[in-house]
């Protein structure tokens, strides 16, 4: 969820030339696309697009580059459906491109690799996040944050440096740069594994970056979707105490009794809130919409930090003054650099942490795609690709 | 002026006790204190007080307790003026308690040490910055952060822990104990070095600890009043880079050529602004009203940092999209526990660092405020107490 919004401006910040090409605010569907894709590249590929805003997907034959030298080509096996897909495919954010074929939480197998590549072999399984692309010799690409990198390509409704359009992991195969395949280690499952790669960042990255992995320091988790359940499996994975933190007390049973949570607050329950003032080192936020950072704020004790993951549309009101008094800080997350994505991921494995999951066959995305709107799903839905995208 | 609001909640922070004591919305002038004070403790001691929201001062007779086994007596040098002072005097927090002597950035000549004293001897110089109270036992205290202590007590405008009112530096003489007594550097300057102790502290420690202090990088200080121009001044002995971003262009001159930054921002300048975007590590940002954190947020690299030193009666609006992206945060902070304090002083002596200073006789005091409201010193006035401070 929270890292859905987090495109909108991803996009915007590709250059000029790109921006151009785009036409934001024009969007339509483009016929001459859906006919020239499947004759743009050499190798034929089949996916599921979106045509229009409905976001109603049905198949669409499209094609893939030919294996470069530092390509790896893969056969899709599961994809996961994020909140980012649904926003794309429902073009909420005035920016879709269709045919749109969506999904970057991608795990495959290796079918090819070209004559530079040195990272994969022929039969390795490979996942496949946000990021497909980077210019490798900026600043941030030498320190291994390629996400910050201004030639940064996003997975999907993007244009590749070939001036071509990027089709996502809803689709049988994939090419890709070496730098931005993830080597995918044999005990992690392939399916409840997917989601790892991008809602799985998303909170591993800031719990790094922001010193909230110290054995017995406090946190607390707003929000228990697809990125806050996965939040807290990582900060347990770290020995760190979690305190959920929800307006659904529904959530109660399931962050404390199969998740693993420490403890769980109800945000409207204003006694329990004033007890847990001043006690929690970081609060990862996954929450998206419009909502008061005051509480969040006031849980923190001196010098902690509030993550927020999710990008409301209006901005939020920041309360200054109890953040001097305490040193606190409000930082800002989203995905992370290929190098801590496949950190994360063995760190995952190692700690047998995977997402829960529904997985469902290729058919179903329509169904899974209205499911998702109305938060009816626990709390990841992953398409089987491989067993279930024929032509 | 950054840290003039920051006090408020400084004493809401203070224990209950203390709190129902002060009964928070009830001041007013308290006879009863103003005739007990002389006799309260056995040191007669004389200052400047403030007996209404006039603000006007006029001389007070008072008390100070003896020097306790870990206390040390000073005689007063001198002591700087700072917005604090005057938001104090004119009772514009609504929880002044008058009799009302301010003054936290005091320097003086040490006359009589406790029998447990090790760090002060009679005769060595001293400074007494905002705070003169701490638990010295909680986790924070432990970490040199008696800053965070919730039985932190500052120094007026508070109870001390015997229950008697604390009274600040606008006075001959002052008590403290020992911990909160700042070694003064031989080559520090007594009247330039005091402002220092709260202005000066209220820069170096965020810098600190945002690691704003790294040779080569560039910084923002937003604008240039008493914490703005020692923010200056810090960035440039550290080895940084420094734009200076204002509201008003007419401090270009002096920002460039006398205080030393490298560049000069005018805030309402878009192209100036533009072109700035995404080139800042850092922000120190002393501004105190209400103002758009978006082009000072814009203005950061990813990884950077906004620092808060003021803090706006009303919550600001916080674009949390731009900071996702980039992984941009934004930290409050006020002052430093005293171990900081000590180095930022010691490092302030060693690269010959002190405030711009007018220095006046006490007498002046009135007229001090009146100018200090209208904006009018650069940048900070301090009273030569120990010369014009008579009976």
């Amino acid at each position: 969820m929270g890292f859905s919004e987090r495109l909108i401006e991803i996009i915007h910040c590709l250059n000029k030339k790109w921006s151009k090409s785009f036409g934001y605010g024009k969007v339509k569907y483009d016929t001459t696309r859906e006919v020239n894709a499947p004759n743009e590249h050499p190798v034929k590929a089949i996916g599921w697009a979106a045509r229009g805003k409905s976001g109603e997907l049905s198949p669409f034959n499209f094609s893939r580059r030919a294996t470069g030298d530092y390509d790896i080509s893969l056969r899709v096996l599961y994809c996961g459906i994020s909140h980012t897909d649904l926003h794309f495919v429902k073009n909420e954010w005035g920016m879709s491109k269709f045919p749109e074929v969506p999904g970057h939480e991608i795990v495959g197998v290796v079918t090819e690799v070209g004559t530079m590549v040195t990272k994969f072999r022929v039969g390795d399984n490979i996942g496949v996040g946000s990021l497909i692309g980077s210019c490798g010799r900026c600043e941030m690409c030498s320190h291994n944050l390629e996400n910050f990198c201004p030639e940064m390509i996003i997975t999907y409704n993007s244009l590749y440096y070939d001036g071509t359009y990027a089709y996502g992991g809803y689709s049988n195969i994939m090419v890709v740069n070496e730098r931005f395949g993830i080597r995918w280690p044999d005990q992690l499952p392939l399916d409840a594994g997917a989601p790892l790669l991008s809602a799985g960042i998303a909170v591993y990255s800031p719990m790094k970056y922001c010193a909230l992995t110290k054995p017995g320091i406090h946190i607390g988790v707003v929000g228990l979707g697809g990125l806050g359940h996965l939040a807290v499996k990582f900060a347990k994975a770290f020995g760190v105490t979690v305190t959920v933190i929800s307006t659904h007390p529904s959530k109660r049973h399931n962050a404390i009794e199969h998740l693993g949570a420490d403890k769980f607050l109800d945000i409207c329950n204003k006694e329990g809130m004033n007890a847990a003032a001043g006690t929690l080192d970081g609060i990862i936020d996954t929450a998206s919409g419009v909502h008061n950072l005051q509480p969040l704020i006031a849980m923190l004790k001196y010098n902690g930090v509030l993550v927020m993951l999710g990008a409301p549309r209006e901005p939020l009101k920041l309360p200054v003054l109890p953040m001097l008094l305490k040193r606190k800080i409000v930082a800002g997350s989203s995905i992370g650099g290929m190098k801590e994505t496949q950190e994360m991921i063995d760190f995952a494995a190692e700690h047998k942490i995977t997402a829960d999951i529904e997985v469902v066959p290729m058919n179903y995305v329509n169904m899974a795609m209205s499911r998702l709107a109305k938060g009816d799903v626990k709390y990841r839905f992953v398409i089987d690709v491989g067993n279930t995208l024929t032509d």
